[in-house]
């Protein structure tokens, strides 16, 4: 079989999984919380299975619609139409798919800035699109030179992908990220497709830097979010797009041949339990306190503690401990140690020469003090 | 803004649908059942909506493809690898989009039987392919002609896409219809796409022809498949493909960068669900009913009942009764006897003159008769 796609591996996410599964061991490689969901978002669930079975309108059921645009108008202070400018996907990774595939044609180019997401690369690929990474560096705390960025546009830019808070690394945007950006594409027919799953869970007292605020960018933008990460329901698989009604229409089209539609009982759960803000509003101080507390067990080890203003990943340097490769140590301390991490060099396009695992720290402080405590004594 | 899918229109279904429920109209367009799930799927969707929230892994969760697996063994008596066989996602149309992504390149002729699902078409553009459409006949019951098929394929031929029952005529294929193709494509390294979503609703006593059932066929077939038709569920979008290892793999890495994986609680449902084959066997006899009660009350008058020999649709022709396009009297009927139905001329590249609308069947007895009794007075 003439594979049509030999650059396109089995996701990390599936390979680390599949082997913490396999050693029995503790799981804070991919993403996804250690917890259930809330019992109130649960009886939803239950109330909706009964008489809300049938197919979803394409762009998603209205009252999903509504609420997502009126949290977006609490939370940000953006006015969205909800008819026109939100989309109900099958997560966040299907928005990202039908974002890429809307706008980009055979030989546009797409930046993005790694360590990127593993899909980013694929899905432009897919596309037919020449992705164009630019190299976030760790002793720059991953934040990105907008003036490189500037170097590397050519005509043939058609979008740059960013992420915050960044996955893998913590990362966040400040509001001054948003201007330099904003100068940086202004005047140009740019795009810019946003993932910003981990709008809610950002560190420190900092405001997430969406690029909902900022009209230069916001006119431009395909923002793609979750509710996964926001309500501990990583497996609903119900994202959504946020984006100006010329580009949500584009979008539509491919989103209605991808998947037509999402699943109905989710999103009517969903549009209610979102009416609440207090559902969102302390997911930052609750992940905070994990990733303090995860943190705290590698004081006076070999391990070096990168910085996590958002997100619940923590990235954790041993070059002190090891010249090992990121994927083999990734592999043994899941096969030894039993604790599965991700290593960082996958989402490289040129891996550099840095010695960085990622933890997920979204799991029960009793897991996390476990972890931390087989690693620490390395 | 640079479209970069001129072609890609909103689909009939949305728009008919969304008529409907302007006009207060009976909605017998779009193929949906007007009634709900078992109360035994709703209470195991309850039952797993504590504990089952976090991903699913990309391919499904084990249980649920065990179940496929074991349900494809009771019923067509194959037996298939429920690890390298088996692929859940969300939704036939997805299980389609991958399919058809994963081995069409640019410039490769797909070859599809018109009138053709209305997905078929664009997915195929999409990936860069050329759609090549064969027109099938109201007068020859929409039957394939094999020896037209034969003539129509050439060296670039890379896959051909079928769909028994059919959508949205209700024609069927017999075990000499699975002879005839397999004729014409031994031999030939050519892939068949294989939309079965009605796989389970046959009537008049006739068995399904599944590809699967085929050597010679099944070795080169993706079977897309559904239980939204099955279980009375087309809202909850899980969806599987079914393909010998060598393209399952590749499906796979399509699937995984489009959604990932699909949503766990419902996987789970439907995995308990599907172990008892009554819940899916009784279904042809029950849709038989309805279309027996719908297609009796057109007796006497001057609309014509085509053949249905399985789906939920049943075609009309009413040419004795206008000479209207059918787009414009679908739009006139749900305006002005409030009763929507699809002009299946949209399902054809070239439109014959036909005069058909297309009627979903899949509603309570009592809307049947009151859609039909407004219908047969014309
Ligand atoms: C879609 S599985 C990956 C989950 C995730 O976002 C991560 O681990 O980075
Ligand atoms: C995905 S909406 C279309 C439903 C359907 O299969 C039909 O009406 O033909």
């Amino acid at each position: 079989f003439p594979s049509k796609q030999p650059q396109v591996q089995t996701t990390i996410f599936t390979k680390m999984s599949q082997l913490a599964l396999e050693e029995g061991a503790l799981n804070l490689s991919q993403g996804f919380p250690g917890f259930d969901c809330s019992e109130e978002l649960q009886e939803l669930l239950k109330f909706y299975s009964k008489g809300f079975n049938q197919y979803a309108p394409m762009a998603g059921v209205p009252a999903l619609r509504n609420s997502i645009a009126e949290k977006t108008r609490a939370f940000y202070g953006i006015d969205l139409d909800a008819n026109s400018e939100v989309t109900v996907v099958s997560g966040a990774t299907e928005a990202l798919f039908a974002a890429v595939h809307c706008c980009v044609s055979p030989g546009d180019e797409v930046i993005m800035f790694d360590p990127s997401y593993d899909a980013y690369d694929p899905i432009v690929r897919l596309a037919g699109g020449v992705p164009v990474h630019i190299q976030l560096k760790a002793s720059k705390g991953f934040r990105i030179d907008w003036a490189e960025l500037a170097r590397k546009i050519t005509p043939q830019t058609r979008a740059i992908m960013v992420n915050t808070p960044h996955n893998p690394t913590g990362s966040v945007w400040s509001m001054e990220d948003l201007e330099a950006f904003a100068d940086i594409v202004k005047g140009t027919n740019m795009l810019i497709i946003s993932d910003e799953v981990y709008e809610h869970i950002v560190f420190d007292g900092a405001q997430h830097a969406s690029v909902l605020l900022h009209p230069e960018l916001r006119k431009r933008s395909f923002v793609c979010g979750s509710f996964g990460k926001t309500y501990h329901i990583t497996g609903w698989k119900i994202g959504y797009c946020l984006a100006p009604e010329y580009l949500t229409s584009e979008f539509r089209k491919l989103h209605q041949w991808v998947t037509f539609s999402s699943a109905t009982p989710l999103q009517y759960a969903l549009a209610d339990y979102l009416k609440t803000p207090e559902h969102y509003l302390g997911l930052s101080d609750f992940y905070q306190k994990k990733r303090d507390l995860f943190a705290s067990f590698f004081a006076g080890s070999r391990w070096k503690v990168l910085p996590s203003q958002g997100s619940f990943f923590q990235c954790l340097d041993y070059s002190a401990i090891s010249d090992e490769a990121d994927v083999d140590l990734a592999v043994r301390l899941t096969q030894e140690l039993k604790v599965a991490s991700i290593p960082v060099s996958v989402f490289y396009e040129t891996p550099p020469a840095d010695r960085i695992l990622r933890f997920c720290f979204a799991k029960n402080d009793d897991m996390l003090q476990e972890a931390a405590q087989r690693l620490a004594n390395l």
